[in-house]
């Protein structure tokens, strides 16, 4: 099983987000989909789409503490973003599931883009021969890695492969972090998260270190496996969806002339 | 047959709007997109997307007129995008498709969002009751229409429906334009289009007033079919991908140490 990990909140695009990832993960076999809300209550909208997306799913909720949440002010990088939503995932994960069952993990924002190959690569991370068939398979054990499109400033980062094991990464910012990776960029085999029960995200780290936060209890660099045809493929993309315009909805609101709340966006 | 005309241009987040989104046409039956490309070559990128994408598809390509390009610092609503693309599939519909055949055309731009069950309305237009199933399908001539979600300054735009006929629209954005829909908004039979060989987009219309050029001599108001609950459902979304920054990026390629252009993002 893939176990897909994602936080989210509530905004303008959610629905629209939400809406065009669960149709790529429905093509996906053995997808089990964790969304875990930023928010005090499981709301109408996330229920009801998850229950009609025809996927396998998990739905949490847990808000981010005020004094670590976002304001709208905030410049986007100033806090962490779903790192308690992830970490009650992992931890739901860790109640729910034996050492014995098979499967991996992969944190899925909202707001990226995912090529259907990708989900060969995941799942080549942990699984028999049988639906994923490739010979690379069997020795796979800990973490996998791949490149991440349009991300760190840059049009990809990625980590360097030298005769079939990572020897160190392109990435321009920060390239001192212990893994200069972007969360899309890997997935963790479930046994390893089962066995290292206190590994998870430490919501205090410094802005580039949350990935390495959890990687660093788990893996070293030598043993992290490529993907991606020695991570030469993008096949995931970090996009940002721009956030509406509601000037004329702001305007209307004003004379009580706002939109029909009652229909959901 | 659902016809999707998707014009599209070359830029950061090209590849991936056009992974994301033909991956949710991936599960509409009886589809064929049109893609086509504001370049004076067909690409590479697209290409190999497209032959790798397991639809139905048509390739074509037509450069925008220089003087109708927008620049990278015009405001992006100053020039029409896609204007002359869409035409030419109109233009390849026309000397395709023969009036005997049934089917229906949607303006699908790469960067909005589809609900799955938008193509079950969109299918709804001309089809028999056979694999689309509706009571109200046979009564389709024209020209169906449904709210678009985060469009126009609002959370939507949307028809205003009365005893199963549009009467009005609901938008705050040149309220007495003839059509004040959004492209993402309408299907058109494409009986109507092949039987009404001139209709077409205006590459010199105002601001505002493109859906207006086409639709003006196909239909009236009075005409258009209500779908999506009496233009009660939001299905489809106007959403936007930011532009990606690059400041790594043109840092590294200044120092002749840019990212590997033979990786494809
Ligand atoms: O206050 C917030 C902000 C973000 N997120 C989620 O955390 C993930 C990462 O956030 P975002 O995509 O905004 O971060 P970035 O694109 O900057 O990496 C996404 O799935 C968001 O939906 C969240 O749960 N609460
Ligand atoms: O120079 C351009 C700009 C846009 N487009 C395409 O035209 C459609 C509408 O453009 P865009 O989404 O930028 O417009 P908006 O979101 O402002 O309606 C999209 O499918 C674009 O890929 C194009 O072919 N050439
Ligand atoms: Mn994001
Ligand atoms: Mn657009």
């Amino acid at each position: 099983i893939i176990y897909a990990i994602t936080p989210t909140y509530a905004r303008l695009v959610q629905k629209a987000e939400l809406v065009r990832i669960s149709q790529t993960f429905l093509h996906v076999k053995n997808f089990h989909w964790i969304v875990v809300e930023d928010s005090p209550v499981k709301t109408q909208l996330v229920s009801e789409l998850l229950a009609q997306s025809g996927l396998r799913f998990t739905h949490l909720h847990t808000e981010t503490p005020k004094e670590h949440k976002r304001k709208e002010s905030d410049p986007n990088w100033l806090k962490p973003r779903g790192v308690e939503q992830r970490n009650l995932a992992l931890q739901w994960l860790r109640e729910n599931r034996e050492l014995s069952e098979e499967g991996v993990v992969y944190f899925a924002d909202d707001d990226n883009t995912y090529s259907l190959r990708l989900f060969d690569e995941v799942g080549a991370v942990r699984f028999g021969g049988k639906e994923w068939g490739s010979a690379e398979i069997r020795s796979t054990k800990r973490v996998s890695v791949w490149p991440v499109g349009l991300v760190g400033g840059l049009r990809f980062e990625r980590p360097l492969v030298e005769k079939g094991r990572v020897v160190g990464f392109y990435t321009a910012w920060k390239p001192n972090r212990p893994f200069p990776m972007d969360m899309a960029g890997f997935a963790i085999a479930l046994q390893l998260l089962l066995a290292n029960r206190e590994a998870r995200f430490d919501l205090l780290a410094e802005r580039g270190y949350l990935e390495s936060s959890l990687l660093q209890s788990l893996v070293s660099i030598e043993e992290l496996e490529p993907r991606a045809d020695n991570c030469t493929k993008v096949l995931v993309w970090h996009t940002r969806s721009e956030k509406p315009k509601m000037k004329q909805e702001e305007l209307l609101q004003k004379q009580g002339l706002g939109s029909d709340p009652s229909i959901e966006v």
